[in-house]
């Protein structure tokens, strides 16, 4: 199944066949004070930035959340998404949790963008998927609802195909619906990232969507996070997710790697690129090297 | 299904539900100048170092192989056993393609040993399951035979099923022949690991046993191997590998991660114990801090 988003110019393909699709998730204030602190300002110059370096870093997709409370997302999303498509030209996943702002964004995308998110909530279908229908975009499905998110892998799986067919009973095809299983941390639950994964190997095998996950959630309250994060999206990817939400720069040796190991890298062309490009990057900020974190 | 080993006085287990057993790979004169020499001159003190450096490392077993050119395997593989059973108390895997060199060594052993390898040949498989069932030992199962490594998964499947049934016939449990389906690089042909993986599945569902793999074969001739080394420990961890044979130092962090993220790991305790560990090494050898490669 074939997930085909665009830029004004640039086409990106999802689906099992081809390499990771890797979505960059830096652009997102949630946690980040500093660029918390400048959106309030009106200062879009940080996601202006954060747009080049993670595209620089070998983003095929950049999620755009400029979800601050204070600040009117009907206004920040379409201004946060004129500026990223002025700067770069990959297609955008819009990210917010207000229908208004998705569309306001939607109005000015150029392309087929992503949206993140529905649930399964009937609010969320009622408000989300009547947006996906109207502007002609792909979604992320997460696998929640009213209840919150099921601690067992039924639960997901159906909520999954709850998604997928309401939408396709609103002329949505399946392969604009990418589930995103959720991950939970493993420091309060160590059987969390097993249920995940479990879950994303169902959906693959029974309802044959292409996958998304955010993959830094499962080291929350953990040590040395980026080994944790790094070895999960391994497994995931092992297991059928094929357009991660993720820190581009940390995370792409690991993803090229897996993609030459699962078969969708031949001659190893793009993770000897890779290594190439991070050889470059190396002798050219000589500075850099050996300073600490 | 659970694999018991021994040394003088503690028992390994080697099993789905539990961790990752580690066996450590660096008692093996291959590729390594050094070694090789230090062993023709009859100098054992680098075998003893090895097993010393990896047991602190974590390692929960080692991997014996003194194979040198010209020198009397018969004679250097008890010689190397006895001198790594005085350094350290694990479990040790026995590894030579002699014979007798493998008799000689496990005539001076203590406890439960492994043997590394039998394969579907019937020239191993008449020399080493009698050795397996003399001194009741368990055995690595390569699935290649007369004809090679098979490039297809059916055939490595059949493979094992055939080297597990032949030991079965001589009174040798399923649960003592541990499975390694083999490794060959990506950079000859970038669908061999994928190969290798879909048979580490295969015969973990049809066959039930336990499995090995070493981790290192994957990126020869290839940039960063390091990097793919980890990834694809992680991805046949994840497909059912659980006691693979590697460079414990440098794979321990990650193999620590997966076994956490597969629910192996209650509470995060060893995983955070593993993480305390590293740090308190790095503190007690500040000079090393930064020091490259």
């Amino acid at each position: 199944m074939l997930t085909k988003l665009s830029s004004a110019t640039q086409e990106v393909i999802i689906g099992d066949e081809g390499p990771t699709v890797l979505i960059g998730e830096r652009i997102n204030p949630t946690g980040k004070k500093k660029m918390a602190a400048a959106l309030l300002e009106g200062d879009m110059e940080v996601v202006r930035r954060e747009a080049i370096a993670q595209v620089e870093a070998g983003a095929d997709m950049l999620d755009v959340n400029v979800g601050v409370a204070g600040l009117d997302q009907a206004v920040m999303l379409p201004q946060a998404v004129q500026m990223v498509m002025e700067a770069v030209d990959v297609p955008l996943c819009l990210d917010s949790n207000n229908p208004a702002a998705l569309a306001a964004g939607l109005k000015v995308y150029k392309g087929k963008a992503l949206i993140n998110s529905v649930t399964g909530e009937e609010r969320s279908l009622g408000a989300i998927l009547p947006l996906v229908k109207e502007y002609g975009t792909a979604v992320i499905a997460l696998t929640m609802d009213d209840e919150g998110i099921p601690t067992d892998v039924e639960k997901r799986v159906a909520i999954a195909r709850k998604i997928i067919e309401r939408a396709a009973s609103m002329g949505i095809p399946a392969e604009d619906v990418i589930v995103d299983c959720l991950t939970m941390t493993a420091a309060t639950d160590h059987l969390a990232p097993g249920t995940t994964l479990e879950a994303i190997r169902r959906v693959k095998a029974e309802l044959g969507v292409n996958l998304t996950v955010g993959a830094s959630n499962v080291s929350f309250g953990l040590p040395d996070r980026e080994v944790l994060n790094s070895v999960f999206l391994t497994l995931v990817i092992g297991a059928g997710v094929n357009c991660p939400i993720v820190d581009v720069a940390k995370v792409r040796p690991a993803v090229l790697a897996a993609d030459l190991l699962l078969g969708r890298d031949e001659y190893s062309a793009r993770y000897i690129r890779g290594f190439r490009q991070r050889q470059k990057a190396l002798e050219e900020a000589p500075q850099q090297a050996g300073a600490p974190g």
